[in-house]
């Protein structure tokens, strides 16, 4: 997708091992048409799926799941990586290794929102290692529900997250796929 | 904002001790549509202000800021709660209650995003007591920008949140007013 590829190499930074800044236009601050242009592609590019909720993790899946949710008029479901005190005793829950913190994080439904019968979309920022995605994927499994397609904005090929998904059988889009990140480049994979 | 009230009168729970629960449509889950129409509704009645930048806090602020943002085509910034490794060392931060958590909240902008000679509309989901919202205040005027006007989803007018922005002369907006929540009862100010 020409729009986010040049944003990338216009604004985003190489920040050395493997991590890419983009908190000018995807995360921390967001352009909103730029993420309107996003979600309108990956609704066209799903829109033969039969998706009836998007499901993504909080907090830099939810401005292009919302985005992509609005052109598709689903509801958008953000796992949560705390449980608030709204949210009922009983959830799904699973774990999953978080490449920006470091550390394992918690990724959290409320079974009132993912249930059988819903055929599910999987969107986020990042495609880097697939773990984020493959634990939505368990929480959807786990509410009896069918995940049904996964799109991520940016994939880092490098990282093997495809690799990781394939085993899925699903359908796996990127609009941004980045090659490379050595040596303080930023190599696009076309 | 009549949609928004008919939603709470039939979805929104009322956990008692002032919660209310709306994560089947703002939080959690989003109803995409209802958000878009809630950010139209914002910049309808913050056209006039030349806001250059709508700032939110993560999570649940995320949503409704970037339906506004969108349609004000402005760019829109979220105070993280934690310091991303791609976030610079010198950061904009405070520190205001949470509600829902039961404790301190960090509240951090980079430097990056906020500056001075902005014009920022505040946007969150709820005004309660007004303490996050005075938090985003205060991380703007740390960064020399103006806030030019102050919009919440939902307002529980008997948390005393309005009286606590009072002295900062701002036009303050709620598409919804709560009066109280007495009784498991949700009795709207009008």
């Amino acid at each position: 997708m020409d729009i986010l590829k040049e944003r990338i190499r216009k604004d985003g930074k190489n920040l050395g091992g493997g991590i890419l800044k983009v908190d000018s236009f995807i995360n921390h601050q967001v352009d909103p048409l730029l993420m309107d242009a996003c979600g309108a592609e990956f609704a066209r590019r799903f829109a033969d799926l039969g998706a009836t909720r998007v499901l993504t993790a909080e907090i830099s899946g939810i401005a292009p799941a919302l985005a992509t949710a609005m052109h598709m008029n689903l509801p958008v479901v953000y796992a949560r990586k705390s449980k608030p005190i709204t949210m009922p005793d009983q959830v799904y829950l699973t774990v999953a290794p978080s490449h920006t913190k470091g550390r394992m994080v918690e990724l959290i439904v409320s079974p009132e929102f993912l249930a059988k019968g819903e055929r599910v979309l999987i969107i986020d920022d990042f495609l880097a290692s697939g773990a984020t995605i493959l634990g939505l994927w368990r929480l959807a499994r786990a509410a009896g529900a069918e995940v049904v397609g996964i799109g991520a904005l940016i994939e880092k090929s490098f990282e093997g997250g495809r690799e990781a998904l394939r085993s899925l059988g699903l359908p796996v889009e990127s609009l941004v796929c980045i090659a490379s990140m050595d040596d303080g480049k930023i190599l696009f994979c076309d």
